[in-house]
């Protein structure tokens, strides 16, 4: 071994940092005086004892201690009430009237001509009202008051249907069977991979009409959820899952007529769908008595766009869309002019090289011949995200996109008409704050409530479409406003990476007191979905946040191919290649970063949920070893174990020629997952990412003989329940702040870094 | 801050026994020599420089080069081929051949009067040969070749009989079905608590008649067993699981006639149990008409011995015991002689104020009135364990006893005429090797093996009865002897502790280079079964050996209340106070390892598997916090939740008067568990302790925000297979080795201990 500098100070870092200016003052005047024997000996005697003191402090002392500042955020402020962010959960009743829900959970109507305010409903009744809201008729009465009128409910999977308050109920279904036969509401895969909620029923605009799907999972296999507690013999659950290539529930789409004799019709999918497997994935009212709907094949690479004469059954196709991959925003509803003759609806457009990107598209239907001419409105190496309304006198449309930046979302009006002028209603709004932006019209476009989600705290305001920057702020979220300034909070930064001649967003969060002398450790987070987006101008505070903040951990998150709303090209690349390129790019990812100076390149960490759980797994096992530990939650092992919507959507149907499925899971080639630190967290209740991917998982490393912790949660959901989050978020923590901690670096051999 | 010398020591232990000797020179030299200024600041240096470079050595270097020595044991060498203790399986076959498994796997008969062997079954039929030897009749021809004549089975729960190899076989009973009722065979209740074995069939000695219990578990509450891996959509399984006051399965006893005309006869139990709940504990042919059977009744209090003329099927009640707490050794089966005027059995037999041991009673039977005699046989303070063989020749009862230490077992005859003379046989046999036996007799006692199962490595040996010093050695493990020549082992210490008018004794491994000088870490193991016995002589080498050799970690064993084999009055004190009077003795035995100088008190564990589990928890949350860390295997965390004929054995029936079941849960008052480090393993599938038990443990302990460690292993029972072993104890090991390694000790605070 070679010598040892006697001044040796621990490595960097701020936790050190309050100790360190006394050790270096000392440090400077070690060389010993020969005229000063004495205290030459005695500086070094007192070095000595500082040094093994400035170590025992760093080693021994509890993290509340070192980091006592004030400012720093902690993982009990997540859970502080100051800290929620509030959901208005604004909606327009009418143009000038506008419900939402106070922060004391009051439910007010704004008049915003008359700037009165009413009491609607008391905070202790809205739990009811929530739960309820969703099911009631449009008819404006029933909307507020909805908690205790329940005129159209779901029981045991049949439609029930109650004119008013006193008169009984008429059961317009008889088919449902609880699990099997689904006739109103969504069974899981509906609910999860295809409509994204569990109302399966639309009234027509007049109330008269009630379009619902029936759904039928008798041939679909029937997953287990075992229950562990709560019981001497706790039972375990049953429902239908179609996992990849098994059979998948059958679908018709009805439409029951509620006054005079009530009767039922089935809308017909068009023809060519009629002897395949396919999804509906939209159903909209367009009239009182005309719906549009969307069918999608199995396979998911073809969908057909009718418009459905709900007294005769009958559906005239108006748009074919057909893909070599698959076809995505198939949930989107065309927005409809109020005499049907033409709707807007996005579609994917050609910008070059580049790919697809989604525009809009004006559809015109010719009255007679049903013919249909398409117009682009926009076009662009951007995307439209969301179009949001069609005013029919100043026939303009609005919507969202993310022509500024793909980070951000900005709303625009264009018009639909002559050069399709469009123009940035909110690019000039709190400029600073607000560059994320969500928007609600009102029924007849006079107003709108804009919703600045980001990156600074969020607002709702209210405008008026005639003056946009005449605005009344509804919710400025000033608790959390307030409370945010005592903190200590990170600061964003977005690099660009080059990765096959795409530019790709790299988003690193860093401690607010970092300075690029120092080096720190790096937590990498995977996104929860493909086709999300992790890199946004979006305001989060989360467990996240408090590593940042309190650990002085940065944070990357980087959105590589398979993301989202950067064009089709790039999502899309994902297609029979699942965790594939996304390894590639997120490790093309971390190469860059450990080109950085400021990172520490022994203190790498990487975290997933469900499919982020998945790619975590799939980096930790590659042949590159960059992570010191790594936690996946609820993760998704093998997509054959997943569900059909997903797994075939990404890697088409399992079939015994081809290892695409074997070739993207976990579990082939387990032993490359040899060297890590793994956290692997799972509620053994889980209904969408089964435990079984876990326990397949574990199965695995076990006979590996790789050593992994686990966290469990009896009896809990894929998302765990509010009472264990803190436990959860705790577990997170801890996990990354003793693995990503600062080792004091003792051993000679070992050169410093610079600092 | 107080000053610290500068030529401060790590914390002692063997780690630093490499650079330690180095130093101490080092340090006797430390004070300046005021002529010497020079060399007083080199060595100062180099000081500095030994100090930190043997602190980064025991902070950085890995285990396995610090613990470099081959003579330590390891975990591998627990999975080494050479480490397996070998099992003979040896039986009589007659008094002059016996036959046995030899470690390569076949199957040998050896005549003692010609020393002959006959190889019987190559090796690679010998797993067929295991799997069905218990099932074959008693007529010798069939014993051997047992693998493919399958003479009786029982299939879907029912009987079937084939008398011998080429005619077909022939069902004996209907009522038979899958989980439901079961003949032959047991259900989980008898097979895990009652019977202690899945046969519930046994041939009289001429093979003419088979008596069979019919366990009917209709009304039983099934639990269910979830499964997770292993297929798209895993099912879980059902089985029949009386919870303690849940129903419990009814049974009968039948005898079956298999020679003529084949009739069935049920046996009747007494008539005072005919309308209670009943176990069969015990049933043994004693002629080749008669049987001895045992009833005990539901509470485990009163018993009666019976013996059943199987033609009539008439029972006459021999002998009935009650207890004020439970009875234990209910599956003891009575030595007849063979006219069956007499019998041997242990029964309760006062002490004294040390209250009831088991001694040996002759039984004689009057021939015509039927009344019994009875005759105690041995007497003291001590326990006749096993009852082995009657010589009706000399009169002599041969048995094993715990006369010469509660530790070890050894072999005596005693006269059973006359003034009782006792003699201990194995006495003098291998006295420093041996002092844990076990024997089998041959049909005529001619012969008998003697089994050495410690404290030494074990060994088998056949002796003759006449002339018992002579001996032959059938298996002497000579592989583990010599590969444990190679290894540093424990070495063991007993000290008896005395609580509450016991003497109590506590078990200490140290590991071999141990010296009171240093200061140790310590795991406390706690029993798996109450009833059990810890301290005893038996050989044993296992994980907690690799703890001690390589972790130098002192083991701790200590029977409490509880305990068995030292008298009914230790045992029973647990009765109603299940999880409290255990708790106590051992925090008592803590407290007095506390006070040795040796013993480390910020580095006390605790481990404990099933039961033990329970009393770890139990420990782990009682008020007085000793442990750093503990680790507990499928842990009971609730009596309700358990057996039936286990729970109730202790805590009686559960009622809602009397909280004896909250107060013995580890549920109840759950927070107590905040300061330590818990590592919960289970197997999922665990049909003994179901994995319910750690789910609401868990549950409870998020709920607390107690942080804790979790291994699950995947649709693994209670014992984790073979497989999963060496994961099992890596991860055991890993968990201990991390929590007790030696922390340097900075802080010059903490003055240090003398050393």
């Amino acid at each position: 071994m070679t010598a040892m500098k006697p001044e040796q100070q621990p490595g960097p870092g701020a936790r050190a940092n309050q100790a360190s200016p006394a050790d270096q003052e000392l440090g400077s005047n070690s060389p010993p005086q020969r005229n000063w024997k004495g205290i030459a000996i005695a500086l070094l005697v007192i070095l000595v004892v500082c040094s093994l003191i400035t170590m025992s402090v760093i080693l021994l002392t509890p993290d509340e201690l070192t980091n006592s500042s004030e400012t720093r955020l902690s993982l009990d402020d997540l859970f502080r009430k100051d800290f929620v962010l509030h959901d208005l959960e604004a909606r327009w009743i009418n143009d000038t009237d506008v419900v939402y829900k106070r922060e004391n959970g009051h439910v007010i109507k704004l008049n915003i001509e008359t700037n009165t305010t009413t009491l609607l409903l008391e905070n202790t009744t809205f739990v009811t009202f929530k739960a309820s809201r969703h099911s009631v008729s449009p008819d404006l009465k029933y909307v507020l008051l909805a908690y205790d009128v329940k005129q159209i409910y779901i029981f045991e999977n049949n439609i029930y249907y109650q004119p008013d308050i006193k008169s009984s109920s008429l059961r317009l279904t008889s088919s449902g069977k609880e699990g099997i036969i689904f006739n109103g509401i969504a069974d899981w895969l509906y609910e999860e991979e295809i409509l994204h909620s569990h109302i399966a029923h639309w009234w027509s605009p007049d109330g008269e009409r009630l379009a619902f799907l029936m759904i039928n999972d008798s041939l679909v296999p029937n997953m287990v959820i075992p229950r562990f507690t709560g019981a001497l013999y706790p039972k375990g659950k049953l429902y239908p899952y179609p996992k990849a290539g098994q059979v998948n529930p059958t679908i018709k789409l009805y439409v029951v007529n509620l006054y005079g004799p009530t009767h039922t019709l089935e809308l017909m999918p068009p023809d060519s769908f009629k002897s395949r497997e396919y999804y509906i994935t939209m159903v909209k009212w367009v009239s009182n008595t005309k719906t549009v709907v969307r069918w999608l094949n199995r396979p998911q690479n073809i969908s057909v766009l009718t418009v459905c004469e709900t007294t005769t059954g009958a559906c005239s196709r108006k748009y074919e869309m057909t893909s070599d991959t698959w076809l995505s925003k198939q949930n989107e509803e065309p927005v409809f002019s109020r005499d049907g003759s033409r709707f807007f609806m996005t579609v994917p457009v050609k910008q070059g090289g580049r790919g697809e990107f989604h525009h809009i598209a004006m559809f015109l239907i010719q009255s007679k011949s049903e013919q249909i001419t398409v117009r682009h409105l926009t076009s662009g190496n951007w995307e439209v995200i969301k179009i949001l309304a069609y005013d029919e006198t100043t026939k303009k449309i609005y919507f969202l996109s993310t022509e500024l930046s793909s980070r951000g979302r900005h709303l625009y009006s264009a018009s639909t008409e002559g050069l399709l002028n469009r123009h940035c209603i909110s690019c000039n709004f709190m400029k600073e704050e607000c560059t994320y932006f969500g928007a609600s019209f009102s029924p007849m476009n006079q107003h709108f409530l804009l919703l600045c989600e980001g990156p600074g705290i969020p607002l709702v305001s209210l405008h008026s479409t005639d003056n946009p920057s005449k605005y009344f702020v509804l919710e400025s979220n000033s608790m959390l406003r307030e409370a945010l300034l005592k903190k200590k909070m990170a600061k964003s930064e977005i690099k660009m990476l080059h990765i096959d001649d795409y530019e790709l967003p790299l988003q690193l969060s860093f401690p607010k007191d970092f300075t690029d002398r120092n080096q720190y450790a790096l937590l990498l987070i995977m996104d929860e979905e493909p086709g999300g987006q992790l890199v946004t101008d979006k305001f989060s505070i989360d467990w996240d946040s408090v590593l940042v903040d309190t650990d002085n951990v940065i944070i990357a998150r980087f959105d590589g191919r398979g993301s989202g709303f950067q064009g089709l090209k790039i999502l899309q690349e994902i297609h029979r290649r699942l965790g594939s390129v996304e390894v590639k790019d997120q490790i093309s990812a971390i190469k860059f970063l450990l080109k950085q100076p400021y990172i520490d390149s022994k203190r790498l960490s990487i975290f997933g949920k469900g499919y982020g759980g998945y790619i975590a797994s799939m980096i930790l096992k590659s042949d590159e070893k960059f992570f010191k530990c790594g936690s996946v939650i609820a993760p998704i092992t093998d997509l054959k174990l997943y569900a059909s919507a997903f797994s075939e959507r990404y890697l088409g149907m399992p079939s015994k020629e081809e290892n695409t499925y074997q070739a993207s899971s976990v579990l082939h080639n387990i032993h490359g997952l040899k060297e890590e630190n793994i956290l692997i967290i799972h509620g053994t209740a889980d209904t969408k990412v089964h435990f079984q991917h876990s326990a397949e998982l574990i199965k695995h490393l076990i006979k590996s003989g790789v050593n992994y912790t686990m966290q469990i949660y009896p009896d809990e959901d894929h998302n765990i329940s509010e009472k264990s989050k803190y436990h959860l978020y705790n577990t997170i923590l801890r996990f990354f702040g003793n693995c990503l901690k600062e080792e004091i670096s003792l051993l000679p051999q070992e050169p410093e870094e610079d600092e």
